[in-house]
């Protein structure tokens, strides 16, 4: 297995296919991870959420890292990591363009809504959703590839084995 | 979808045969996602890395989340999340012992030394492997399971549908 830096625009085309990853958030120092559904455009991510412990650690400290990754076999995968801020997309005039284009490409992906919804059901007990919009803003973003190397490849492609960029 | 609060040992019983997940750590509150491998025993996780951003930042802050997630289906997932604090576990004969313990139970998983050893790998120019053993102490676990509710499991299932434990 060999591993290479991938180019910003493949760590982008991974963003804008893949739509879910884990969101990572710190508070005093203490980080806190948790999986997210999201929606890419160049150089943001928009996403939806109940208010938690995410949400409120994010409006205290707007720096994240998202990751979000592709995994093929234990030796073809891909891994992207954006560095960002958090902005919050209130339910205010000002906000109302960017959170229709939120919902917008959100709607795009089936299920999208479901974890903020799911999450504040209770048969029991119904308990009031509190939902908000967010967009990160992306500040950098890089990546790892991995590939088969050719002693692996063999077996699957014979001699025509795999194309790799090595690091420099 | 519902989604409950799965109960600690549910939580132990799903690190204990993931093996992967995403670890979070924070220095000067910029929060940092990479993926990992890990073995879990009771009260730790045991892994293995090359010396990069992670461990750097892991050496000035031990405070560390992993998050851990099984997918089945979108509407059919678990998710585990430990907060805990790294400790090193170096070359000197005081950690011999749970070195040796770190790697028998790393053994077990397929590849476990991969991505820090390929990660340093070059054909043009190889660099030297610079890798520790590392332990999470765990300090508190929690999760969540989401199972298809009975409209979703009906057109699986029938009226069988999915046993699911609500939030009170």
């Amino acid at each position: 297995m060999f591993i290479r830096e991938m180019y910003a625009q493949e760590c982008c085309d991974l963003l804008a296919r893949l739509g879910t990853g884990r969101l990572g958030c710190a508070r005093n120092n203490h980080p806190y991870v948790g999986p997210i559904y999201f929606a890419y455009e160049p150089d943001h991510l928009y996403g939806f959420s109940t208010v938690g412990q995410k949400i409120e650690w994010m409006r205290d400290n707007p720096l994240v890292c998202v990751e979000a990754d592709e995994v093929r076999a234990r030796n073809q995968w891909a891994s992207v990591i954006v560095l960002g801020r958090y902005e919050e997309l209130p339910d205010k005039p000002e906000y109302a363009e960017l959170r229709r284009q939120a919902q917008s490409l959100l709607e795009k992906r089936a299920m999208w809504w479901q974890i903020g919804y799911a999450a504040s059901q209770s048969r029991v007990k119904p308990k009031p959703v509190s939902s908000v919009f967010y967009c990160i803003h992306i500040e950098s973003v890089s990546g790892h590839q991995a590939t088969a190397d050719a002693i692996e490849s063999f077996g699957v492609r014979g001699h025509s084995g795999t194309r790799v960029r090595q690091h420099a």
